[in-house]
């Protein structure tokens, strides 16, 4: 087998089975290759691509975002990247859609860091706009149907938005990843000295929601850092 | 004629037309109905719907949202509002969708604030997001592509997004607009003794954006409150 | 006597003074004077003196700020000022020290708002600080002690740094007029285009400290809205 | 000599001095002490007294707090702290007071971080107080003087608000150490659940300061934040 295709949890497994005994180094071959779909932070995914490069292999980071949609972005090595993407190939099978997004794993990373903060501002920002609707005497669904039928209406908003108006925040994806997402991403917008003020006023509220015994609920439970009552908070 | 509809540029225009030499208040007739579909803040809504009831008229406020669809949420009078959102009736020539959203003029102005609220939070979000991609190297175009093919994808953040990427800000809806309807939903929110949070941020850099001389720029242009380089931005 | 000096709760209570039945406007005589040591807002101020001017009245707008110390800012009437402040004059009763901030009375309304917009952000700075400190294993005393030690200590943090550590919060200014002064401090800032985001998330601190059921409590309350569990806070 | 004292630029310093060739740890004998006056991170701290433990040595973190005060905090071993900070000891050349604040380098990392805290929030408060009263047409000296005769009153805003209204930078405590505090701040914060929203807008302000180009001017540029016209501020 020439190409090992590989998606883990967290950097920690990825570099796991890459470095451990027996792992992906050890067994690397010139010209054979290793795609990582793990969500990787970039510092983990260069030195991923460095050890294997200085053994003859080919790396490509290519994440996948959302849990929702599959849509891979992938990174380092154009050729593996047109190899793997065209009709048939290895990634064709994990998302409808490929950007190729730079020469390094860097890249791949900041890439869906940027999708990150999207997601983690919008659903705060929803979460704040339903906790006013409310505190207002305005129906909440009514609300969001109205924003659903506007230009802002999406996929995201319309599935969240119905978790916060019913209350109920089974994870799909954690208040405690979202919440990492944006603390990398205002580490990435500080080091290049961008300042991103909504982002770290959304990150605010994910760690009040952590506060609130809310980590492992879904994220869109950031509803619940509005309330005044959250006694109850973390026993749901 | 028994039904006047309007549709006005701003609270003072509205309430011209109605309290003004000859205005709406002056004809009105016991029975008569008045449709305002312009944006009015809730106290002169109410306002208006008093004066109106006084002299035996029907009221409905009808604000419309967005400039790209039509939307139009009705309130006070539901039997009022019934008979001009069936089938053929007034407002089906205004909007493809309705909303009875309370019994007063208050609650119009409210369920539209919610929505200005999203937008105007989204659009910051988006600006900060293509403010830090472009300084961590990566393409533009790309990740709004990428956003668009994902659940957050949606009409605003596409069109706002080309907007940003190229730079060009001719006005569609201003800033000193938007950030009029952050100020409103904070004044809101303060009210209800609910911190808003990431509104309070985002408000923040609409206001520097006016401050650069962006005012009536469209509200992508809030973009330009990431630069370093803003000597220029006034002159644009 | 030709000098009536006021000091009253609130706007409403001043202006019902200046323009209710024989009131200090009604009594006005050529070259009276008033003096109001109210902290009024900068419209009722321009109004009360435009009244008084017109009956030939001179009219002094001297607020005073903190109830710690005695500093009087007055305005308006340079001439009466001086009058009223050199020694054993009207003023120097009242406090010590006194500043001519302006020709208007909405000069001295500005000024008093610019303390204000320090005190709260200071006091909030404090509870956010100790709040940390009190997760972070460290004696919030003894943090206190250094703070007051270095070149950062005042009368302010000894005394609300107190309050926070034993968690008594008996009002001596309260939560709910620190948070309206932060209201009107962004306000203002908003109307001159100045965008000031620290002021912002000081006053959503305040926001919640209220929607706690705080608002009557001393604004070193706003400590508790850092606590996760604020169960019981509404019943203290 | 029994007891080696440093103070050194920052932890990579202060790690070289210790672990470098001929360095403290090589020449460490049992019973010796080593006190480190630098201000190092956590973890530097921990990794510092664990590798002199081990050879049987004594450590003490002792970080100086402020350039004008001399305040030194010491940690780690109370009987060396004990015998360094009494009258004539080591340590009372360094500062006039101290504070044993735990039994660990952590701890003392920590408390100088929440005096940081402090120092960044006060600072930034007093630029965007600074910006609004002269945006506001008041005589900024004139409210420092009003600042500093209240109960607000201390050494560090009457020496950085005199930088603000002259306009003059020159570094005393740069804005890239103030931000990098705040960032680790932020980070404890963050690490601690505990959402800190007033320190994550100022951080922002100084982050801004520093895309501005004044990274290496006094903190108190972060004045310059807040300015429409910043198309100078690199180059001074």
């Amino acid at each position: 087998c020439k190409t090992t295709i590989a998606m883990l949890a967290d950097p920690a497994a990825s570099k796991s089975v890459v470095f451990g005994n027996d792992g992906v180094l050890a067994g690397m071959r010139d010209g054979h290759a290793y795609i990582d779909s793990s969500t990787v932070d970039e510092h983990s995914g260069q030195r991923i691509g460095e050890a294997l490069s200085s053994k003859g292999g080919r790396f490509l980071s290519a994440p996948v975002s959302g849990g929702w949609r599959d849509a891979a972005k992938g990174a380092l090595d154009r050729k593996l990247y047109d190899e793997v993407t065209v009709e048939g190939g290895l990634l064709t099978h994990l998302g409808h859609r490929h950007w190729f997004v730079g020469d390094s794993p860097a890249h791949a990373a900041r890439a869906k860091l940027m999708l990150q903060i999207m997601m983690g501002n919008i659903v705060g920002s929803l979460a704040e706009t339903i906790a006013v609707t409310q505190a207002a005497g305005l129906d909440p669904s009514q609300v969001l149907d109205m924003l659903n039928s506007s230009a802002m209406g999406n996929a995201l908003c319309a599935a969240k938005g119905k978790l916060m108006v019913e209350g109920k925040y089974d994870p799909n994806f954690q208040v405690y990843l979202q919440q990492k997402d944006l603390r990398l991403a205002l580490h990435l917008a500080d080091e290049l000295g961008v300042s991103a003020p909504i982002s770290a006023a959304a990150n605010g509220q994910y760690i009040r929601a952590r506060q609130l015994g809310l980590g492992n609920m879904d994220f869109a439970a950031v509803r619940k850092a509005y309330d005044a009552d959250t006694g109850t908070a973390a026993g749901e």
